[in-house]
């Protein structure tokens, strides 16, 4: 397959990706990720304590938040503060981004400590849900490290059990392909997002069809390209961390 | 595979299935559906008109909302009109409702007319989603009929390309489920909803791992399984239509 | 009087009243409350403690909530979750109930427990709140029960002094009616909704003229057709929760 | 009967009242109500045009607002601008006060105009409600001169066709009283709301047993101390309007 | 300089001002400023405890929260609660009150109790946030005599370490004037708001260029202005407060 | 005047101040602004139209949009949009930057288009309101440019009368200084921050005293510091432009 895209990449190809560590000098993680021009800026808060419902249960809690300033897209949105209430978009993916972190989170190890990971698109175009998940990953990381230096946590006990990472699929013109930009996005005919951990297995896998239904050789297809993209994600992030 | 489960079905069974057409006297389409305890009563309104970003379009729009009463679950939950707004699970699944409803609609065939399909679950026991999506199609069918009635939508052009059904699939202690009731989804270590055309294509999957990481063969396995389960929705639909 | 009225009914007859109890099998107490094509399901929920204000008061609380799903009408309206706030005809009714409900309430025999009857309309035709209160005071009952069963009460003390239903009257082209239907009821001259015990007093009487003001006359005819009414629904009550 | 009452006056006696018109130089009509120490604000603010539901019909609108100034009562009540919602007694208030006023309205005598009657609170000592209601029809008849002598309304047709004022009875150890002050209103068994036109017809009845059930002859007992007590009300809005 | 004024005063003359103590009955402080047609009523109310920030520190807490009546202006506004939010005009003049009573605050000597004072405007014809902070501050005084005669602070401890007061000056047509009324504000090119203490030194300055930006002799011209106005409104407090 | 300051610099002395034109591919107009550690994102939205009220006036209009990013500060901050509100001190910065805006701005020129500045705090360490305006000024220019080239603004006419920037000063234990960092301001007893244009006139003063009243001696030092600091300021924002 040999399909032209709009930026010259082959269908399996990544955008470039970049993970810049401690961007910021307030929180206890920070990365700006990059996918491309998409640019979500990552921050992960350890506060001591925990929501209500698990005090007294010696496990800690992981979240995140994900929204988009007003003009990171083309069009300019408005904003969810002034709007009175958060969207149904970003209540989901802040909801998936929590979801994909927790899911390699030893809650036990953390203690009655909660992190909460915000992830705000600065600038958009395309993926900023998996970007979003890819950078903050990498800032959860550097929060535990913290931690770890604060004697929050015991050495003995890792609360990471793993990495999460994450990227878009979507067929286009019949022919599937990884990590789609804005113009490729609106194209699709159908579109994945897919989480996996370092070692290939899935974490969450979303698919819909955009246009018509996709069948189970489609489906195939995407799964092998996102777990592709996935894999070249982790050492992206495995590098970041050891640099 | 001979796994017991909680209520004696077997792994590939669905729940009892009812889809009772009519329920309502007011709607242009009503439909009490059960998945076994599960009972969402799903009602069609049409009217005329379209929302201001499609008005001169041609076009009309299907949607959906989808709520729970306060007691249709086992402890009371606070209503979501008296905390003034709406959570993000509820808008979830009222966006899976909408997009798996939009997938089989031909807007043009429409014409400038608005379908809110609303899903208001009575009794909630797992798999609220899916009998909802799966009721939904069944009313959104019958209000087509309905404006074919009324020559608000031409006779020459179908608005409905196929039907929509949806089920939950899920792997307790390593063994793949099809139709999880509530006992069952608490439990589960994956948890998968999935929506198919009758034919079999997919319009959306959504699978999530609550304990581990599943692997490509687990996501095959509950693949087939779901495939399976949407084919006989999509006869219990074609029944109900044609009593 | 022999005024012909829209159903065929006497001006001083009863629509045909249904109290479906236990319709729902999560919570302590659920009652299908029909007068006609008027179905409103009435759930109670016990639940141990109470609001701040009586903490350490040994009184218990029942209140109450109303609402309509959107398309329990003939046109639909609007879900007051997404329209972010409950709507003052919604409040009001909340608040009658409640008051009505508590008229026959000893919160001593209670205890610190709290009970939430809500009474979600799932179709109107008119009498929506009298259906509400009449039901609700059925599945208050079983809540109560179920609590002696739990030893969350004392065996001593009855928690309920007696019961409570409840009407609607109006007068229609001079003449006075009991239990209008939708029809009815919006062209009414005067419209009543009157609360009683089973021992004919008085818990609740409003009475709005909606057209011209009524005469003391006229007043006294509605309360005398309304106290015989709501005794006629106080023997139905009786019947369903003896059976 | 000559119960003793906290501030000596007998059972069927009116607090002194006071309606001090033009309190205010902005608004068309504004009254400043006074039952003994209750102040209320009335101010009636004309608009040219109707609700969106009323164009084109010919017909105007009077609707109304009720708050109270937050340490308008013993102890401070938060803003319900500060909560960020209208609390259920203002709504019901509020849409008391706006029925009240419409039951003497002739919409189409005020052409498509609105008038908006705001109650403001800034005093409370019981019967906030009732004085507001009273003092509103001098507003509202204020506004509807200012609107003749500005030709917005035609000489020949009267928009008011009567006067209504309202006035609160309860029942306090077994004895019908008039009028209640706070301190009264607190040990009331029964409480009686009541609005009636100059001629003595009933606009609006809303009685609640705060304690037992009351019987018929204590709603009619209630009923004559009302009616006797609006028609002094009536006279001094007269007095008041020829000054 | 002897520019006419729209109501003849001149460029450094206050409009009268009147001060009147126990306006309300329920506050432990009370008072109805007046500025001319410009009305304010002030009240103080005392609770005790501390916001959840303050617990456990010794100290006290004073605010205040700044609103108006819906037709205390020319046209009507619509009531912030019925909008849902608190305006950003509204919040800043809150938060401006606060902070100028809090400069004079000695919230150790407080002990933990808070005073909330309420500025509600009951008629605007400019400056009502200035004379909003000069009643306030005589409301505090009240509130705070109060609690000494309750014992509720000690009486070896003034918690007001001065007075404040507050006026408006601007410059119209080239000339900088005092206590500007709504149609002077209205064309004034600069617009500025001094809060000072007695003694003449400053607690805020708060001036905006409505026009052309102003150089600073035009600055300094109307901080002496101010500076004299507030120490005749300082005059003017102490005379209501030994009255 | 030799205090030592935190970091070193003397007391009339700005931080490093960095202007960064382009930083965004979407926006019209968008800078990054730094003063030392704090970093601004502000970018100029452009759209046609104008609000209601300005419609077929002729007139643009200009406005600001502040927030923070949760972590932008030294503990994390809940995020607006989840409370469902924004704050009083967002209100009042976005409210301030835009009138320093329009300020400069002839809405005349500009048609009836609308600009928006969003200026979104990526980092705070003190002066962020004021780095906002000194941002959001450039990329304003840089907006208007764009509009002219795309035809939307004639050219014999000039949008933007000329420059604004602002800038912070206050006193630390009795010394004024320019441009407080964080430290600074949290122990200044004095905090005021200042608007200017570039030939030194003043757009806005807001002087508050955060301890002590300050005295006219200490307001004049304040305004010569910050007078000083905007020229600078004004002669960075020319060099940004020119590059």
């Amino acid at each position: 397959m040999s399909a032209a895209r709009v930026d010259g990449r082959k269908v399996g190809q990544l955008r470039p990706v970049t993970l810049t560590r401690k961007w910021s000098i307030h929180p206890e993680g920070s990365v700006l990720v990059e996918f491309g021009q998409t640019k979500v800026l990552c921050t992960a808060s350890v506060t001591e304590g925990v929501p209500r419902w698990l005090r007294g249960s010696g496990k800690g809690w992981v979240t995140a938040e994900y929204a988009m300033l007003p003009r990171a897209t083309n069009t300019r949105g408005d904003r969810e503060s002034v709007k009175g209430k958060v969207g149904g978009r970003t209540q989901e993916i802040s909801r998936l981004i929590g979801r994909a972190l927790r899911a390699v989170v030893d809650t036990k190890a953390l203690g009655e400590n909660t992190i909460i990971v915000d992830c705000d698109v600065l600038q958009a175009d395309g993926g900023t849900r998996t970007a979003a998940i890819t950078g903050a990953y990498v800032a959860l990381q550097d929060a535990v490290t913290w931690m770890r230096d604060k004697k929050m946590i015991k050495a003995s006990r890792e609360p990471l059990a793993g990495s999460v990472s994450a990227v878009s699929v979507g067929i286009i013109d019949g022919v599937p392909m990884l990590d789609l930009c804005y113009e490729e996005d609106v194209r699709a005919e159908t579109d994945m997002n897919v989480v996996c951990t370092a070692d290939g297995k899935f974490v969450e896998v979303q698919g819909t069809a955009e246009g018509a239904p996709f069948d189970r050789a489609e489906l195939d297809a995407l799964l092998d390209l996102a777990a592709a993209g996935c894999r070249e994600l982790a050492s992206h992030q495995v590098k970041a961390l050891l640099s």
